[in-house]
């Protein structure tokens, strides 16, 4: 197994053992082995000699992956196609029918924009609920990102059963086949997904032992038709199905009773915080601080590229941050570390992926390194605010997933981005015409 | 005078008078001659004979520099030295105590590090007020940056007949020195600023014909405490002293009455918003919807480093744009173009610069180059969209003011940017020991 050393820098580990807000290492050493991180030191030149390959992290901050909660990758086909339009004429006019056209191939290509973008930007995990999910796992396994996947469940239209055997033989044919790819089961959401449906996904996520991933309490319009409909609320309807105690990834949790709250609290179901779509979209303000109360797991999403526009978890923390100290006019809360901890190790919990999140011996060595050589990164007080409430995509120098290096000196090594953009380009022209 | 072409690009010129949204140019020139903007052609290669030297624009946003309406540019050296704080707090143990440590030369340095991370952001004209200002003032002098200088004046303590003097002795002695740099008086904030000394600041300014920059209405805790005092609120006690009717920069204007958006109206008096450090100060949300509507000119701001924490106008941007959007539970309202614009035009007419904010013939060479070649700007449907919602300061290529090449692919011409960096990290480091 090959052997390399991450050598300097200050690394904010996020191990949930070591002291202090982030468990920082000045000037440290990371040894990573094959996939796992196998050691490391409080010193420097401790392990040089032991490593087939060493990378300097001088004036670089070393930090787990950032872990992108909720998206839909091919969207990005999409993004600049319609913006500040009421949310169902963009949907029914603009996004749905756009949507109508895209091939399997737009797809993959799009998906690949997405993933350079997200690597880019330091995310090395994301979830992804959409179609044609056998172009997006090929685009996984080629860039050599790690992701959960899962193909979107509408039970209100003719293609109902079509997409659940879809995404029953898309999890038969991508289950344990590489160790970066995770699967689920898409129920879109709870106004989408019938009784019936619900029940049928229900049975099938059991019998394949995988999550749930859904759009959940994200619009008003949502919980007025569930309650008109079933005379419940949004998680309450999931609760009814006995979904609540099998993992769930649900995404916005925007509109929530104090007593959803409690439920999502009691069943640790991992909620996705999504702020810069539930703003840009006006779909409301998630009560994050009351699902902190409630010691819910807590990831954040960056949602499709379509409604926000860009997918970068950087801007999302700061913008979570914001957006709470803004609702609940207190700027002391959703602070710094809070934000940095949703965007890794909660990440890592609401997808079910123990080894990730933290730099740690025997986790994953998804490992970004951050270049602080910046004047909006100058004078550093403090590099946890510096990381969540001015840093860029554009910072991030180098990227691991898996023990591999996928981008080193803002280089994309494992696919030629050249030709995924001249091919976006080509086929969203098409896009319009079609 | 030297000729420079700026050859194809997409132009969002945000001129007026030329059809369309942002009046674009596909693929058209511009020939800067001195200082000025001299010719728009739609075509290529029309021009080319006539210059001296072409910056070729291909695959580039080409567009007006952005105008900062208001920040604190030596207050680079305090970011992220202290955040989520409460806000009196925040500022009484940690920022006020430390702004008393800053030399001369920590506000130069401090200054330079602030345009530095502007100019790499697309902004080439910024609205300071802060103290030792003539070391501001040196600053924008040798970076080429343009700027609204003024001195903060606090009529509180001790210090305010000695800040007087000094804003005088900083006006007379810039007046008309370089035509980048305007002047202007800084009465903090009606709570800081009693009749007595605001009436004083106000003769001053009629007599040296210069306009106010003033904190106004900016949290809950200032409207109640001039209600209380002098019985009005904030906008009517600058009316008290007759100084609705002068050229006045405005920051925050977060809360206010339907009757004091009127006057502001009525007035003209320039607002410059600050929704992220609005945000994260808790301060509240700026009515800018009911400010549009009674037409009152609108401009962008950052504000300071220590409450935002960069200087960067595209996040402010779509920042302002999703506030407005949850605030108002509308996603249409605010679109993108109206962010732009106030981040163009609108600065322009706040910071009383008409000849800024366009790409029109006669108007300054204040013009930034943005390159669309990044995942994150692909496939690139609307290119207004792409520069509020998705595009970063990394994407900022080139950068010309008052016809001179400040950036050139990425690279600072006018200031040696590693000096920079070392001498604030070096002074930053001595800030906490003092």
């Amino acid at each position: 197994m090959s052997r390399i050393l991450i050598d300097g820098g200050t690394i904010i580990t996020m191990d949930e053992d070591r002291n202090g807000e982030g468990g920082i290492i000045e000037d440290g050493q990371i040894l990573i082995e094959g996939q796992k991180i196998k050691k490391i030191s409080e010193d420097r030149n401790e392990e040089i000699v032991k490593a087939d390959r060493v990378i300097k992290a001088r004036n670089h901050i070393v930090m787990p992956g950032f872990i992108n909660g909720h998206t839909h990758a091919g969207m990005t086909m999409l993004r600049s196609y319609a913006d500040d339009m009421p949310l169902m004429k963009w949907l029914e006019e603009a996004i749905w029918p756009a949507e109508q056209k895209l091939t399997p191939d737009d797809i993959y290509w799009g998906s690949l924009l997405a993933i350079i973008e997200m690597i880019r930007a330091g995310i090395t995990t994301f979830a992804d609920m959409y179609f044609e999910m056998d172009r997006v796992a090929e685009a996984v396994e080629k860039s050599g990102i790690r992701a959960n996947l899962s193909r979107g469940l509408i039970g209100i239209d003719s293609e109902a059963d079509k997409s659940l055997a879809e995404a029953e033989e898309f999890i038969h044919k991508w289950n344990n086949k590489t160790d970066r790819i995770t699967l689920a089961l898409g129920p879109h959401a709870p106004y989408t997904c019938p009784p019936p449906f619900l029940k049928d996904i229900s049975v099938l996520g059991k019998k394949l032992g995988v999550p749930l991933h859904i759009h959940l309490a994200e619009t008003r319009d949502e919980v007025e038709e569930i309650r008109e409909k079933y005379d419940m609320m949004p998680v309450e309807y999931l609760d009814n199905f006995g979904l609540l105690s099998r993992p769930i990834i649900a995404a916005h949790c925007v509109h929530l009773t104090s007593r959803e709250i409690r439920m999502l609290g009691e069943n640790k179901v991992g909620v996705v915080h999504n702020p810069q779509s539930n703003m840009k979209l006006s779909s409301g303000v998630s009560p994050i601080i009351e699902l902190m109360e409630e010691r819910v797991p807590l990831a954040l999403g960056t949602d499709g590229a379509a409604s926000n526009n860009n997918l970068d978890l950087f801007e999302e923390m700061r913008t979570a941050a914001f957006l709470q100290k803004i609702m609940k006019k207190d700027p002391t809360v959703l602070p710094a570390f809070d934000v940095l901890n949703m965007a890794t190790r909660g990440g890592a919990e609401v997808l079910n992926l123990p080894l990730l999140g933290q730099i740690k011996p025997g986790f994953y060595a998804d490992i970004i390194l951050i270049n602080r050589e910046s004047p909006h990164l100058y004078p550093g007080h403090n590099p946890v605010a510096d990381m969540v409430y001015s840093a860029y995509p554009s910072d991030v120098d180098t990227v691991f997933v898996n023990g591999q290096v996928l981008m080193e000196k803002k280089e994309i090594l494992t696919v030629d981005e050249n030709r995924v953009l001249k091919a976006v380009k080509q086929r969203s022209s098409l896009l319009k015409e079609k």
